[in-house]
């Protein structure tokens, strides 16, 4: 059973832990041995000081980080991940799940911040070639449901802090992108716990007939 | 008068802050008030975190940065310091003075560590599009004379560890790209002192009869 590269999307509040741990029970069910987890943008010692400096400003107090620089930074904290821990733990025959991968900088920085999309696929080919996940398990919710539950969980960072409409515009490139690649599953994750999980669950199932 | 950006290059030792006194003082000859200095990477605090992280590993123990992050991590701080600082000095009416930009990446990355040029050349054309110094003063050196005076000066950074045939690699593309682009002025710096400071307040007054 060739390993593979299994990458969960969505949201502030879709349900990514829930459907992160629905996605390892199936996989062991399936008899998937060994799993390694990644989270962007991080992952690596250089992909976290990234990830604080794009999400946080640490260490640059209140300056503004353009939009272009906060995608290059996101670039750079996916290809140090991509290059020394996803595709090492590959080719030694691991499991790899995301939580978050190229799809959030599609959806997020092309939807929501509205930053050219062909600006980000011209980076995304450049960088990563025909390095794709294989199966992307996209938790569909509205802005207002994710951001209802994310807030009940806590402090928001400063993406978390931005308007509906920017959630809207994510949401909207989420689905586009996903209707457009067979590889994507789109999951409505506005359904009770249960029947989300029951859903990421069979979608893993459906998905393994073909290649396990 | 209308503002311009002008660059200085060259290796490590090859007498970059003496040919920008020169640079700064024949400016002044000719008129020029306001002068913004830069230097690269580097130049607002998002920029200097990138340096540290690039250059000095700050933060992220022995981790190995790939070079295609590397690359990315030099736009990001680039494309920040342009357009927060680079542009708007110019917009205003300033001349700015940069201590290396884009020539570098495509010397030292290109050159020197042997990254794929046509990569370098797309991120360059995909973040920074038609900006570009109107001066860049070239300061060529032999490694072994170049190396020989930065060692003089100190502890030397990760970079300048390299070895001499890292270094040979980056002259060569130094020289090739200068001998592509006539707002490249390339100056034997190998000369004394005196005669690289007369070489280079002569390439801005030459060049300026064109400009001001």
């Amino acid at each position: 059973m060739v390993s593979k590269f299994i990458v969960i999307e969505g949201l502030e509040g879709a349900g990514k832990t829930n459907a992160h741990n629905v996605v390892v029970a199936t996989l062991k069910e399936l008899g998937v041995t060994e799993l390694v987890f990644t989270r962007e943008p991080g992952g690596t010692p250089l992909a976290e000081r990234l990830r604080e400096l794009t999400l946080n400003n640490k260490g640059i107090g209140d300056e503004i980080v353009t939009d272009k620089a906060e995608v290059l930074m996101f670039y750079a904290a996916r290809v140090q991940l991509v290059e020394t821990v996803i595709k090492p733990a590959l080719a030694r025959g691991a499991w790899v799940i995301g939580d978050r991968h190229d799809l959030s900088t599609q959806a997020y920085q092309g939807g929501g911040r509205r930053i050219d999309r062909q600006l980000l696929m011209a980076l995304r080919n450049t960088v990563l070639g025909d390095f794709y996940p294989d199966l992307t398990i996209y938790l569909d919710v509205t802005p207002e449901v994710g951001l209802n539950r994310a807030r009940a969980r806590g402090e928001l960072d400063r993406i978390e802090q931005e308007s509906i409409d920017f959630f809207n515009r994510t949401r909207a490139r989420y689905l586009e992108l996903a209707a457009a690649d067979e590889r994507i599953k789109t999951i409505d994750a506005t359904q009770s716990l249960d029947d989300v999980s029951a859903a990421v669950r069979n979608a893993v199932i459906e998905w393994a007939k073909g290649i396990i």
